[in-house]
């Protein structure tokens, strides 16, 4: 999956946008994981986007696991999918629109919990003490590499 | 902000796009919010990228108000410090780095929780019902639009 963009970045939000970082993708995806959009025509409609650019980000997809075409019956034209590793984005996606609605002016996403009908929110937790933690009380650094994944950066 | 990429798009995951879905950007953000990096050689050390590109994404972030510009001490450059609304992006990074940690064979990213030091989770939870719920246990819809902001797609 490596060897294109971020080439020599090891880090996992690198290899994400290896996958989702296009122009069009993170939307694509989000029609596909929370509007349960399947169709070709489906998604042009919804993004309004190119329709070359749009068959090359859902084979892109289907190539990289995130989606699975499979044959519509009665009809000339296939579905695409979304798997389990393109539907475990939705985090992603929630996410982005958490900010955008504090920060950029849109509207607020409205993500509901299936069972109860309650409004969903995503938390940051400590496991060690328990507490919800605020953005700015997490520090980050570089996990352990796999050198076998990218002996060059790891040496 | 809109009327670029995602014109159209009445959605706050598009609005953040617009303002961090271009090739680095969110890679400068992760150097910015969890490396702490403010120099423009640093920026360019850590990500290779070429100096147009990153100089163009920085100044955007200033423009945007995700960044502000300053005069460093005692050296010709300014430094690019980031701010709340930057800083505001971490779970963003938070959640790509979890999914390509788990889907595209990355690294483990390693938050920790500035207080206690232990390891920081993203969860989802249902503010009714308290549960931490699972991603494939969320639906989502378009929330409320603010017809003052996108008349087109309100209407």
């Amino acid at each position: 999956m490596l060897g294109q963009t971020y080439e020599g970045q090891d880090c996992s939000a690198a290899r994400a946008l290896e996958l989702v970082g296009e122009r069009w993708s993170l939307l694509i995806i989000r029609d596909a994981v929370f509007r349960g959009t399947t169709r070709f025509a489906d998604f042009q409609r919804s993004l309004g986007l190119a329709t070359n650019v749009l068959s090359a980000r859902l084979d892109r997809f289907v190539a990289a696991g995130l989606m699975e075409r499979r044959p519509l019956t009665n009809s000339k034209y296939d579905e695409y999918v979304v798997t389990e590793m393109g539907l475990a984005l939705k985090p992603v996606v929630i996410a982005l629109t958490h900010w955008g609605h504090h920060w950029a002016g849109g509207p607020p996403g409205v993500f509901k919990h299936a069972d109860c009908g309650g409004p969903v929110e995503q938390q940051l937790v400590c496991t060690r003490c328990g507490e919800s933690v605020a953005p700015d009380e997490v520090t980050g650094q570089r996990g352990p590499s796999d050198p076998k994944q990218d002996p060059v950066r790891a040496a």
